[in-house]
C-alpha cells in the first residue's frame, strides 16, 4: 500500500476562494457585505480532484493521500483571530467532504486557526473538532503565523505546550508547515517553506522539548529543509550545545517526508536519515508542477525516486506505508477498521 | 595550491571585543566613556592565529585562507550607522594586520558598515578603502542587516545596485553572509546562516539581476544552504517562473563553497553542481568546532571530504585553486605578483 503523507487541496473549487476574498474584503472594510459560505456541489469537488490529485495518484500507482487544506492559503497573517477561525473551519470542512467522497483515497489533516499574537485556544478546539467529530488524523502547525516576519515564539516555548498536550492526548502528529510569505525577501515555496523546515529542526535541537513530550511526533516536510544536506553541521551543533546524539535527542520524534524533487536529493536523504524516520510524500499538486526536462517526468513524482533507490523491499514498505501508520495511529486504526 | 575561500577571524584578541563592548555600552548610554581603539600587539595577533587558523591550515595541508572579520560579530543590527562604521573599520583594519603578518597565508575580504534602513554609501566607501588602500579582494554582504527580522530589500532591489556597480567596477565578488540573529526563532549558525543562503539563491532566481550585472559574482556559503539538496525544486521553480535554465540564469554568477560538514553532503554538492561553480571553503575556526565521532576528524575539515571525491585531479585543482583565482581576480593578481 502506498500512502502519500503530504497532499494539499490546492485545486479547491472557485467558490471556496471567492468566500475567502469576500471575507478579507469585509475585514478590510466592514461596510462591505459579510461573506456568505461557499456553495459547492459534490460534483464540483469530484471534478476538482478527479482531474488533479486523484488522476496523478492513480497514474503514479499510489493509494492514499493524507490530505489537508492548501498550505499557502492558510495565510494566518491575514485578518484576525475570528477571520482565521472562520476560514479554517471552511477549509477543514471542505477536506472532510473530499474524504467522504473518496474514503479510500483521502484522509484528513486539518489546518489550525492560528493568528499572530493569539492564544492557541481556538487551534486546540478546532483540532478536537476535526479529530473527534470528523475523523482527521493530524494537523498542520504553522511555526510562523506572521507569514515571514517570524514574530511568534520558537516551537520549544511554553506558548505551544497546550497544543502539544492536546496532540499527545489525541495521539495525532503535526506537520510543521508555514503558509504564504508577506515578506518580499522570502519566496513562499522557494525560500519560506524550506527555511521554516530548517528553522524548526534547529529549534528542536536547541531545546529539550521531547523530554517534556516523549510521545509528540512532528513531520518536517520538504525532505527536512536543508537538514539532511547539512547533517554533519546539525550533529556538530548538537555536540557544541551539549545535547545528546540526534538519534536520541530529536529523531525519536521528528520525521521527514520525501518532497525532494530530484534523484540525488532523495539518495542523500536515505543515505543519512534512518529509514524509520522517512515518510513518502509528494506534495502534489503543489509548488512545482512542471516536467523535469532532464528526466521527462514530473518533478514532484517522488515515487519514482524512491522506487529507484537501492533499498530492500522491506524498507520501501516502511517508507510507503508502515511509517505513516506508525506516525499517524488514527490512520492505521481507520485502515484496519476497513480491513486494510 | 589550496585556497580556502571562507575563513573568519573568530579568534581576534580580547581587546578587540572589549572595544566593541565599550562602543555598544556608550551607544546605549552616552554618559559612559567613548570607546577607545583597541591596542593589540603583533604578538597577540600572531598568537591568535598561530594556535588556531594557521595551525589548522598547516595540519590540513592548505596554503591560504581568504580571510574576513567574524561574521556573527558584524551585528549590523546593533547600534546605528555610525557605530557600524567605526566597528567595521576596526574589524577590517585588524584583518589587514593579519594579512600583513602572514601575506602567504591570508588575504583580506572586508565587512561592510551596513545598518538597517541606511543607504549603502558608507559600504561603498569602505569597500573602496579596503580594496584600493588595503589590497582586499572582496566583501561580505549581509542580506539581512536587521539580524533575523529581514526588513531590508531583496537582493534584486535597486537599493543594492550602487554597491553592485562598485563591485563590478572594482572587479571584486561578494560572499552573501548574514551575521548573528536577534530573532529567537533563528539559531545563528544552525538556521539563520543556512536560511539566508537559500533565500539569496531564490531571490536570484526570481529576478533578472544578472542581466543587469553580467559581471557580478557572488559566493553563497555553506554549500549554498539548502539549494543543492533541493536542486530539482529550484530547477522546477525557475521553470514555473518562466526563467531560463539555472545554468544560464544564475550559475554564471553564483558560486557555492564546500562548507558542508559531512561526506554525503559534499558528494551531493558535486553530483548536482558544476565543478566550475564550487570553491573550496571550510569556515574554520567557526560554527562547528568539534570532532565527528563517526569519523574521528573535525567536522569542518572539509578538505578530507573533497579529497575523498572520485573526481579528476584537474577538477580538484579547480575547486582548490583555479575557481578562486577566477572568482577573485585580485587574488590571482596578488599571487601572480609573487610568482605564484
Amino acid at each position: 500500500m502506498i500512502i502519500d503523507c503530504h497532499g494539499h487541496y490546492t485545486t479547491a473549487p472557485a467558490p471556496h476562494q471567492d468566500y475567502r476574498k469576500a471575507q478579507l474584503a469585509n475585514f478590510d472594510n466592514p461596510e462591505l457585505p459579510s461573506p456568505v459560505s461557499a456553495v459547492i456541489s459534490d460534483d464540483e469537488i469530484r471534478e476538482s480532484v478527479e482531474n488533479n490529485q486523484l488522476k496523478l495518484l492513480r497514474e503514479r500507482d499510489a493509494d492514499m493521500t493524507i490530505f489537508s487544506p492548501r498550505a499557502s492559503a492558510m495565510a494566518h497573517h491575514l485578518g484576525d483571530e475570528k477571520v482565521s477561525q472562520a476560514w479554517t473551519e471552511a477549509c477543514n470542512n471542505l477536506i472532510k467532504r473530499v474524504v467522504d467522497l473518496y474514503p479510500d483515497n483521502f484522509i484528513g489533516v486539518c489546518q489550525l486557526p492560528q493568528s499572530p499574537g493569539s492564544s492557541l485556544e481556538n487551534s486546540i478546539a478546532e483540532l478536537e473538532r476535526c479529530v473527534n467529530e470528523m475523523g482527521f488524523i493530524g494537523c498542520n502547525l504553522n511555526p510562523d503565523p506572521s507569514g515571514g516576519h517570524w514574530t511568534a515564539a520558537p516551537l520549544w516555548d511554553k506558548y505551544w505546550y497546550p497544543l502539544f498536550e492536546k496532540m499527545v492526548e489525541l495521539d495525532v502528529p503535526a506537520m510543521i508547515h508555514v503558509s504564504g510569505s508577506c515578506n518580499h525577501n522570502f519566496h513562499a515555496t522557494g525560500a519560506h517553506y524550506i527555511n521554516a523546515d530548517t528553522t524548526a529542526f534547529m529549534q528542536f535541537i536547541e531545546a529539550d522539548l521531547f523530554k517534556d513530550f516523549p510521545q509528540l511526533r512532528v513531520i518536517i516536510p520538504h525532505g527536512g529543509g536543508a537538514v539532511p544536506y547539512h547533517w554533519g553541521r546539525y550533529r556538530g551543533l548538537a555536540d557544541m550545545l551539549g545535547k545528546p546524539l540526534l538519534q536520541d535527542h530529536v529523531m525519536k520524534n521528528v520525521f521527514f517526508d520525501t518532497c525532494v524533487y530530484h534523484q540525488p536529493g532523495i539518495d542523500l536523504l536515505f543515505r543519512v536519515i534512518d529509514v524509520e524516520n522517512i515518510l513518502f510524500g509528494s506534495e502534489m499538486v503543489g509548488a512545482v508542477r512542471g516536467i523535469d526536462p532532464e528526466t521527462g517526468n514530473y518533478f514532484d513524482d517522488t515515487k519514482r525516486y524512491v522506487d529507484a533507490l537501492d533499498i530492500s523491499a522491506e524498507d520501501k514498505n516502511k517508507v510507503f506505508e508502515l511509517n505513516a501508520r506508525r506516525v499517524y495511529p488514527r490512520l492505521d486504526a481507520s485502515l484496519r477498521a476497513r480491513g486494510k
